[in-house]
């Protein structure tokens, strides 16, 4: 309900604060409250266009958050999908390109196509009275969603929306449109990242028999500490990235020692704890945050916190954090983990093993951390427990089947 | 030179479509051109901060591209760096964070720290009169670059930039540095994947002896070809950044078989020929294009033209292209490379049995294009030409500097 003069200037600050939010969540939470501010209106919602359904993915209501407050209306209004057809006022806007402007949704007219669901007033006893819906477009002019603007208020009154408000709302959805498009594109790619180190760490970790279910748990497991010890967000999200390469150094071990039944004489261990300094070199000289902090990692989670480690018998606090934490959680999940040649430790038995460590082997706080968090660290056990299937589910057992494969 | 109202509906959609480009070169030169065109001047550079140094990044100019052509004109006035001190204008913005709109370069009076620097002005003949000069910052309001405008034009002759002029540029160089910010991050997190993926590749065929030299060079020429083959620019990018992954399979190949110096005999060849399988198992059901294309190299580098291949048997054109780009660089490289195990094989002798090979094992049209390009695959092989210490690089000798490597 602001002059339009005005209004284009708020649009272009707005637009600059659209762009620079990093994460989709945060940014549709964005987009809904400055759409309520700029249009002046009671709510504001968003679709998205996802494999031919629009699917709910957030919303703002001056009413609701009153009545209820902001958590419990998002958690009572919940992602839900629909089909994309003309019946619905989404659905309509989405398919034809193009905004309504309905006044009064009880009074469209019975030509039109569309029809407003009273389900979700009639559930929870709103009145939805004028709706101004914008067709979300990427740069191709495809729809990409569809943002709802829900109750126009002036002077208190539920009122219709102006043309005026319709043009800013198009202006305005279209740098919605761009700022969607960009943060899906970067978590698109940190999900690429991701994907990748941690495919090709269950790969380099293959020859050892361990399970990839071995990677997700020392990763969660050291993240969790981390969180605790209030590293910052972008800290404990880089040792959970970087830690599933701790081993890959083990890439240069030789099978006759790595997957040497017995105990390694002394000649062999010295061979085996190679892995450290050949993961590091295999990681080093990056200008990529998670390869340095995975370089780290590999190089200093055998250190010990009395001096007694490889490869550098680094002491206490001059092993780096990253280190300590997974040498921790390394340690408790080989002890409490199912291997091939060994069954599964009763948890008692193991937090006795880590309690003595305290000090010599491990950083006592970060112990002491996880140690007070057992439940949690149950829950990560349980949830990416080894099954049978997971100790050769990468082998090539002959039987697979290859156009199935190929696809 | 556009009025007030009009030029900030422009900047809306001018923000819009900063937005929407990936890549930091088209960006730069988007924005010089639309503050051409919102400023109505003749130029336009812009600098970036990167380490304390202000780099001039890229320009735009109407007298130059009309007298050199726009190619000519950029190719002189490359990149280069200065200090970031006050005595230069761009240094005194970025310095200052604020703005200067200076009307004639020669009357800026002596009391001012900064000066125009007349150098390219003289050696080629150009007379810069009036100046804009924006600072570019960062949502933590931190100046990230500079935005120069060169000689505003009103009716033919260059004139003075106007008060209005300053708010336009100013409010545009914001949206310039979030659409900035947000290539970079983009670009940043592009490197990130392709160096996970890169360092793992190298790591996983560390036991086979190969170099990362060889995983280069199968990749450049598996773009190579794809490119003369005009797929488009994301194939073309995507086979390059799979391509290294196409033996992470070797992972699962014990190194009794992989490592032997002779021949393999009919048994173990067979357990060899699995690594293609187990590739693909490692590399499956990923939702990320990258692994999505190396699964299906990997599955399918070793299939040959006549069906003759392995694991499946495919024939002909029944190979995805990308395997038999990746099985034509794979072969030519193991054929011209040294081995630890043998010498380099001379070009005309690797040529000729890569001929011997087309229709039965490599696509003829892949093959002719390829062998039709000798020039540019000898630039590759000489550009990562393997030398001795790269056979062990990786290795840990016992003698490195952990220090260094922790760092």
């Amino acid at each position: 309900m602001i002059e339009k003069n005005e209004s284009v200037e708020r649009l272009l600050q707005v637009g600059i604060a659209l762009s620079s939010v990093e994460d989709l969540d945060t940014l549709l939470d964005l987009i809904l409250r400055e759409a309520q501010e700029l249009m002046g209106c009671d709510g504001a919602s968003i679709f998205l266009v996802e494999k031919n359904k629009l699917v709910f993915k957030a919303m703002r209501s001056g009413t609701y958050f009153r009545m209820w407050g902001e958590e419990k209306t998002k958690a009572t209004f919940k992602t839900f999908e629909m089909a994309l057809t003309k019946n619905s006022i989404a659905g309509y806007v989405a398919l034809t390109a193009s905004a309504l402007n309905i006044s009064d949704v009880s009074q469209i007219p019975g030509a039109e196509q569309y029809r407003f669901d009273p389900a979700f007033d009639e559930k929870y006893g709103y009145k939805t009275v004028s709706l101004l819906v914008t067709p979300i477009k990427n740069k191709k002019n495809e729809v990409i969603g569809v943002l709802e603007m829900i109750n126009a208020i002036e002077n208190g009154k539920v009122t219709r929306f102006s043309g005026e408000d319709k043009e800013i709302a198009e202006s305005f959805s279209s740098q919605a449109g761009v700022a969607i498009l960009n943060t899906s594109l970067t978590e698109q790619l940190r999900e690429a990242n991701f994907d990748t180190i941690f495919r090709l760490s269950v790969a380099a970790e293959y020859r050892d028999k361990e399970t990839s279910n071995h990677i997700k748990r020392v990763s969660y497991y050291a993240r969790m500490i981390a969180d605790k010890l209030r590293y910052c967000t972008e800290d404990c999200s880089l040792i959970f990235w970087a830690a599933p390469m701790h081993d890959i150094g083990k890439l240069g071990i030789p099978d006759s020692i790595l997957q040497k039944p017995g105990p390694l004489d002394p000649e062999e261990r010295k061979i085996m704890e190679k892995h450290s300094v050949i993961g590091a070199k295999v990681l080093k000289d990056s200008k990529v945050p998670v390869i340095q902090k995975s370089k780290v990692i590999a190089l200093t989670h055998h250190e010990k916190y009395d001096g007694t480690g490889y490869p550098m018998k680094l002491k206490g606090l001059a092993i780096p954090a990253e280190g300590r934490l997974v040498a921790l959680a390394d340690v408790f999940d080989a002890l409490t983990s199912k291997r091939v040649y060994k069954a599964q430790m009763p948890e008692e038995q193991a937090i006795k093993i880590m309690k003595e460590g305290s000090g010599s082997h491990f950083d006592p706080e970060m112990l002491d951390c996880f140690l007070g968090s057992l439940d949690e660290v149950r829950e990560i056990r349980d949830k990416f427990e080894d099954k049978p299937e997971d100790f050769d589910k990468l082998k090539d057992t002959g039987n697979e089947d290859l156009g199935e494969l190929l696809k």
